[in-house]
């Protein structure tokens, strides 16, 4: 392990870090709600710790080997929400770390899960750093430090791979550095255009900036209690379900429109995938709430923000959506293991994985009556590769088993019904936000203890990460020196 | 598609379903409560239909290919649940044919979920007949036929691998029809023996014999509303819980018992797996009943029955397990995952795959920071072959994708809440029998329309015949020519 390789970077990222809390500091003193002080104090203290490490530690052997990129994303993730965490506590908004930590994680990771129960008392600066977390943490912030340095190390690539979303890394160009600055572009660009959409929607500036960064992180915090709902507006939620339904795309996707690579975007097979499944269960969904709602207009508006909101592992609601029926909620439940498209700011599986899980389903019933024939497995025109057919199974059971897990932890709390519990493991793992029962949209992770927060903060990180970073702390050769 | 072959084998099996009806009819004649003739009738019935085919239909070609193997016993099981449901029919037990077929199908795949809701008129014949399904299907109906038709044709070992629980093929010796028949007498001994200790501890027969066939089989079924609690007798929980245990044993050990084979013993991996899950388990939930019972002995006494009653896929119980706290359901619920050892009578996702499952986690978190070291995965002291180990994480996906497309299909009933249709598909896949909520301990499927009944009844043959025989039947290619 190079650790000294280890420590640079991880006090890059926190350099950046301590810089990405400023338009939150001019947030907090434009509004004075006395949450100027915490902000800045925070970002203080960040660089306190970071510009000596990054000025006196210089690694001779600059070559970030696969383990190191990993250990540097899976610490880079833990350290930053730990730092983040620190102006919910100075402010006194959530004064107890593990509650801090929690919010942070779940800014981060685009969770969007919160543990806050009194909306009442919520600084302009505090909420804008929580909603900036959002931002921030959808497109990577390995990946921002990147396009910021992106002379750090060597090798630069096994980062990204840990960070991004999705079974394998979608380079735009082939410079890695260039490739973020370019990403980040086109997120900044919608991200504006979803700004002033809300703007024009009827939101304030404030409200649009908060839920614009909310939505281009597929993260799901709000500044109000009953989130969407809110503003009673089908303007706002007509833009926000197009965007939300957006930022579930792969980037590269609009990396193609700018190049106009039309085939491309034709032969992408997961983005077709994902539109169906979208508007596939828009029109399931608007049937289920037919009888709940009793007008279709009606049915077809909650049906299409709320598919929208969980597909993109968003959360936001506009329904308390727990109150449904149940077949209702047994679809948000599939949605919300599925999640959007690699590459995209979205949690879940990814439809990727999905679609060739259900191919393989498809071939072992296949290959059980005709055990000779060959089969190969084709996503975009072109045969898959049997590794990474088998490492793409592996990661179902994986996930699935991690969803488990979770909620076995979880209910170690004692305090909720099972639902609860295994749909807060679910909604961390997928970063959607809300579950159901006492974690539902009307709800929160606030009733929870301290135990269950850091079991359910492990589990938004582990999500985000995609599993295996989180899980390669905890294994004892990653420490070993051969 | 050898068409005449395929008759042939179903009505011989149907031939021995009819014969399987003698026991219940004797028990019949001797309490008589009226359910002779429904009894006597139905086995007419099925003999005359069974008997012609059987006599007339000689095909040439007694090669028994792949593809038919599993339509054979796709379509037997199916056969035979229906035929098996004409006694409740016949004797106004339960009227509805979708009832019937439910409780016939629960009672083969050795589920022991049921529609019954009034235990108060349940005539003895027909209670027997109900249990002595369990038996038959634990071990297997094909190979049951095996056993006593073995020249019925060549290549049967095709129908066995379907029909036989587990990732591999364990065949004791080399013959098939051999191997059939060890398994049976040995199935046959261990039941005798439940039935002696039964009433050794206080049973009347009748009794006695109902509930050593629903462990046998790994069923469930009682003839007493409140199960094994109408006992109220340490000594019958015991002999229950041990002889559960040593059911959800793979029937191999016992045959490597009987011809002193202590090495085979020792090298079996799964055996010291299931036996360590078991033993946790108990461990744990004995931990987490104390508050609930107040005292260790009472928890441990519960404890111990519901985790045996659960990890075998049983499903009997001594308690209303679904008033248990969180903690507990939820262990619960992942055991319900797991079952037993392959090759035994107990259904879930087996012992061995979940274990192999769990290497293969292990080895892909190992793989992302060694991408180049090559690690083979052992079991029983040897590498597991690549393309099992592939297989075996396509089924675990798989297995956990049908119980979510299960409760989705079972929600469209629209009764019940998220957690009794998720663990209704979970119980019925993992042929355990109660699930939580309204299919708790004290509840059962009777409030489900017909739609979900008949969704829940193949599940439970999915679950019985590990997933694929039947989904078999829905793919097209299994009916093309070629």
């Amino acid at each position: 392990m190079n650790i000294l390789l280890v420590l640079r970077m991880l006090s890059a990222i926190l350099l950046i870090e301590s810089a990405s809390m400023i338009p939150a500091i001019a947030v907090a003193m434009v509004h004075g709600d006395g949450d100027v002080l915490p902000l800045v104090f925070s970002a203080l203290i960040i660089l306190a710790v970071s510009i000596p490490a990054y000025l006196f530690i210089r690694p001779k052997d600059r070559n970030l080997r696969v383990r190191e990129g990993f250990v540097v994303v899976a610490l880079a993730w833990i350290l930053m929400s730990a730092f983040g965490a620190l102006p919910y506590v100075f402010s006194g908004f959530l004064p107890h770390f593990y509650d801090a930590f929690f919010e942070s994680v779940s800014g981060f990771t685009t969770t969007g899960a919160t543990v806050v129960s009194n909306f009442g008392y919520m600084p302009h600066g505090i909420a804008f750093w929580r909603s900036f977390t959002h931002w921030v943490g959808g497109m990577g912030v390995l990946v921002l430090t990147l396009a910021l340095l992106p002379k750090l190390s060597d090798h630069t690539s096994h980062l990204v791979r840990a960070e991004s979303p999705g079974p394998s890394l979608s380079k735009i160009v082939p410079k890695m550095g260039e490739s973020a600055k370019i990403l980040y572009m086109m997120y900044l660009v919608l991200t504006v255009a979803e700004f002033i959409c809300l703007i024009v929607a009827g939101m304030n500036p404030y409200d649009a900036a908060i839920h614009a960064m909310g939505t281009a992180g597929t993260g799901g915090f709000s500044n109000y209690g009953n989130s969407i709902a809110h503003f009673h507006s089908v303007a706002v939620e007509a833009v926000m379900t197009t965007f939300m339904i957006l930022f579930g795309i792969n980037f590269a996707i609009y990396y193609f429109l700018l190049t106009r690579s039309w085939k491309d975007i034709r032969m992408n097979e997961e983005l077709r995938w994902y539109l169906g499944i979208v508007f596939a269960s828009i029109f399931l969904l608007t049937i289920f709430l037919l009888p709940y709602y009793g007008s279709l207009k009606e049915s077809l508006r909650y049906a299409s923000f709320q598919t929208a909101s969980i597909i993109s592992t968003s959360g936001f609601a506009t329904a308390d959506f727990d109150l449904w029926p149940v077949q209702a909620k047994m679809l948000l439940l599939l949605l919300t293991f599925i999640g959007s498209c690699a590459g995209s700011t979205a949690g879940g599986m990814k439809v990727i994985r999905v679609v060739i899980l259900a191919k393989q389903g498809k071939r072992e019933i296949r290959r059980t009556f005709q055990p000779r024939k060959v089969q190969t497995i084709r996503f975009d025109g072109k045969a898959v590769d049997e590794v990474m057919l088998h490492s793409i199974a592996v990661f179902g059971f994986a996930y699935i088993f991690l969803v488990l897990a979770g909620a076995f932890m979880i209910s170690l709390d004692g305090k909720y019904d099972l639902i609860t519990n295994f749909t807060a493991s679910l909604t961390c793992i997928s970063n959607v936000g809300p579950g159901f029962g006492a974690v539902g949209p009307a709800g929160g992770f606030s009733g929870y203890g301290p135990f269950a927060k850091v079991i359910a903060s492990f589990l938004m990180l582990a999500g985000r990460l995609e599993l295996y970073p989180m899980l390669v702390l905890l294994h004892p050769k990653v420490w070993s020196r051969t």
